[in-house]
């Protein structure tokens, strides 16, 4: 079946550009032996993981509880969640999921480290533990070496945590537009994370993990970069606020929509903020390029005077943020050359718990 | 179980004031006698569509087709789908649902009423037509009265449709902050809509109904209105954005979070944009007056020097759109004093086709 036939919003990915996007992810990393752990908060997709996987991930990286278990379901067996898990109910899940699995958690404070041992205790079971530095997010994260060297050593003094290294994910500049500053502001987190670890290897913690970088900042690595796996997620997709950022990814995912009203100057569609994530910006509709969209739930209006389509028209639209937009759609669908491939799940849409 | 035991984050509809403001809806529609139509967009729940009814609401309004049937098939008889359905395999849907239960769409353009009537022949159904007005949108409707003549003429004209009379939906004022300016848009609106009704019957164009009006509006209808009926949705729940308007219905819907970082002076919680919709602005913590917040994609984080929480506090939050944080979750909570009444699903999450 042709993508025109299919009943909209609908999202699309197109595979040859997917599949491109996964290849130069893996041509960057190679020289610079760091590791590929992509973050599934991107597709949600267990058939996209396992092919994330087989392209030589070595792990899958995830925000919630309940994305570990359908990972853990679908036979991913390295896990890093990349988040503090603080309820008693939601850590005893993950230190029984740990007995299946590689599960790593982060941690940040001491009431959570005597937490997530005492339930790894009661299951037999070993948690893996990233302690989380704040690199600039403002959010999770200590901010004093001492700090960070005081958790390390609570979690390497509990026999059923393994204390692997470091958390430093700097979101923050994911979507830093201005190219000299992300870089200059990336070697400033590095130059700090080198001196973190000088500290560590000083206080003989012995670091094997820092995980952390975006596909706003994966290309700004060096060979001596102190990241050992990097968590991006968007390059598989792009969208239109990373494609306005010049990376060497391209954008494979689009959003078919189809025309319910027009005017001269004036173009309709069925997808609104209920099919497009829009935290990060409107969508851009590239047949109508320039164009500005006023959105609302279940439609979004593009004024472009002497636009050429008519009312039943199938359009595309690059969402302004791809993560936030596969977790609106029951699914997804794999095409080349405007033909349907493939539908598939996504499959922890919804799974904020 | 009380709310505070519940997994977050999760929707919490507090029951009694869910109650008041339904009773308050009732109340300042009867003396009008303007109809309600509730908008199922807001709740997406069959169970709250039930009680809509039960308190006196006429039918139902919806944005999609997968929500009709989802309607449909809950036993709810009486829906108007206020959009223009185009596509032929939609349509083709709109008319077998049409053979079950009263089914209205809405129309405004000829090529969409002879796909109509041509589906509802192939099905021996009768589909009801409202002609959309443009009210100031930007969106969809005719905005002449001698096209919405020609419109209702050839509804007129078609043996499976018959035409009920005119959507005019000003969504646009609905969050208009001024009062003042509110008011007289409104009533500038009546007043064009008093005109077209003169003229469609100097035409002999019988008009049963004038649907439209939100939450934002609804308060501004007076006992001389040409609306017959008010499509508002928020009305139940409230939200950041509604709250700052005056309005006499109360926030009934807060989401629920679990504090899982703190600093001296940040809260953060794990109540992100997935559980948040962000669409209109950010969520708010009553707890934290007047905090500034910095959301991602799994957490919300609040400034506030001094702030009283620990990690795994339960904090609430007011969700800046009420309708689009229903569409990311898979279920709610009425509660009542922090206990627990009910969990019950939204039931059309995600149907955005």
């Amino acid at each position: 079946m042709r993508a025109e036939h299919l009943e909209t919003p609908a999202i699309l990915i197109n595979r040859p550009v997917f599949d491109s996007n996964m290849e130069k992810m893996a041509r960057l990393l190679a020289p610079l032996k760091v590791a590929l752990r992509p973050h599934y908060k991107s597709h949600k997709s267990i058939d996209i993981a396992h092919l994330q996987v087989r392209a030589g991930a070595k792990g899958i990286t995830c925000a919630k509880v309940a994305e570990a278990e359908d990972l853990a379901l679908a036979g991913i067996e390295d896990i890093l969640i990349a988040n503090q898990i603080t309820e008693k109910s939601r850590i005893a899940r993950v230190a029984y999921l740990a007995k299946g699995c590689r599960i790593t958690v982060c941690v940040d404070q001491s009431q959570n480290i005597r937490d997530l041992e005492q339930a790894a205790a009661v299951e037999g079971s070993t948690i893996h533990c990233l302690v989380e530095y704040e690199v600039g997010m403002g959010r999770c994260g200590v901010t004093t070496h001492e700090a960070f060297r005081d958790l390390a050593m609570e979690v390497m003094a509990c026999p059923h945590l393994v204390f692997d290294g470091v958390q430093a994910y700097a979101g923050q500049l994911s979507h830093e537009m201005d190219g000299t500053r992300r870089a200059e502001e990336a070697q400033r987190i590095e130059t700090e994370l080198q001196s973190l670890l000088a500290d560590l290897k000083k206080w003989q913690i012995p670091v094997k993990e820092v995980s952390g970088a975006s596909t706003g900042t994966v290309e700004l690595r060096k060979e001596d970069t102190v990241y050992t796996e990097v968590q991006a997620g968007s390059y598989l997709f792009m969208d239109a606020t990373y494609r306005q950022m010049g990376l060497r990814f391209e954008n494979s995912l689009t959003v078919l929509a189809t025309v319910v009203s027009t005017r001269p100057d004036l173009v309709v569609t069925d997808a609104g903020v209920k099919a497009l994530g829009v935290d990060q910006g409107n969508p851009v509709c590239p047949a109508l390029p320039g164009a500005s969209v006023n959105m609302s739930e279940e439609h979004s209006a593009f004024t472009f005077p002497g636009h050429p389509f008519h009312v039943g028209d199938k359009i595309r639209l690059i969402p302004g943020h791809c993560c936030t937009t596969m977790n609106l759609h029951d699914f997804f669908y794999f095409e080349e050359e405007g033909k349907v491939l493939n539908r598939l799940p996504v499959t922890s849409r919804g799974k904020s718990k």
